[in-house]
């Protein structure tokens, strides 16, 4: 009888997003590094720079070939961002999943509405700020935008927080390491998920 | 706007349950001792032994106050055994959630499938063994059981074990360190999900 419960089971995905500047690059870096997920290869349309490889770091495709996998519902989710598509080719993720094998996505939280619209049953995470003030502090500290982008951002702040109630998981990235425990603990939780069992739920 | 996420959470019911003999009496001490849930307190019919404490190891009542309780649809799950009654208080397990305190209930898998019944909005974790024969040799060494309650369990292993499917969780008793480790994942990643915050979900 132990084929009833050690069976293989399918790849969950997991996607992690939140507003912008919550610090959900770090935590996938290491989660991926901790935790054997596969990390979702992003296409786009922008050139490569230097030090990219292809299928590594992003595919690299031509406009008109983007747009083909487009019109052919071949993305969970894409977006043009300054004239570039961006978009998580559906393939590569059901094609890791199928052989069992978690796949980790990092998103905005857009793109993840947008997956969960073609993908249900993946495991969405929400990483929120412990406030508001704190957002702007990272916003500014990270300089990576304009202060008129920061205050575009801080304007969707509660529009944005408030999407929070369409995912499965909410972790507030207070402090790293209990950030982190939380992840890796919703991670194992959901490996255990009897729905997750080919044949279960 | 911190409140959206900061706010108080109702306590979760945890129940931990699974065949007679998995184990789960010692991991639901462990994870009483670590990891402050409050173990729900049964009532029974059966008299105190030296050294037990009313309302503390058993509520201890009288035969027609368990009575009175059952007509009054009060307990989450009751059943007799050996011509005692025993049950799980509803107001007790109510009560602690209330006031956002988790609760930790162990039951055999009738009991669980009772309390899912009443209150299905509980984490249901099923504890399985490594296999048929791992569970009949741990029912032996405990030396507990006649070979023949022993023979009688192995014959509902089959039935028991495709319960699994009516649970959340299944974690495997395989090596106790590693079930510790998933269940107080699971505890963890709960206690993270959109639904149990108030006005989540």
């Amino acid at each position: 009888m132990e084929s009833k419960f050690s069976v293989s089971r399918k790849g969950i995905l997991f996607v992690i997003s939140g507003p912008s500047g919550v610090g959900k690059g770090t935590l996938t870096e290491m989660i991926v590094e901790q935790n054997h997920l596969q990390y979702s290869i992003s296409a786009t349309t922008r050139p490569p720079r230097v030090g990219e490889v292809q299928g590594k770091d992003y595919f690299f495709l031509e406009r008109s070939d983007f747009e083909a996998m487009m019109a052919g519902d071949e993305f969970l989710e894409w977006a043009e961002v300054y004239g570039n598509y961006y978009g998580t080719p559906r393939r590569f993720v059901l094609d890791n999943l199928e052989r069992g094998q978690d796949v980790l996505l990092e998103i905005d939280i857009q793109g993840a509405m947008q997956v969960k619209a073609k993908f249900p049953e993946g495991a969405f995470i929400f990483i929120a700020p412990p406030s508001e003030a704190e957002l702007a502090q990272r916003l500014e500290k990270r300089g990576k935008d304009s202060s008129e982008t920061i205050a575009n951002r801080l304007l969707c702040y509660d529009k944005e927080m408030a999407q929070m109630a369409n995912y499965d998981y909410v972790v507030v990235n207070d402090e790293l390491e209990s950030t982190m425990a939380q992840l890796i603990a919703i991670i194992t939780a959901e490996r255990c998920r009897v729905v997750r069992f080919i044949g279960g739920g």
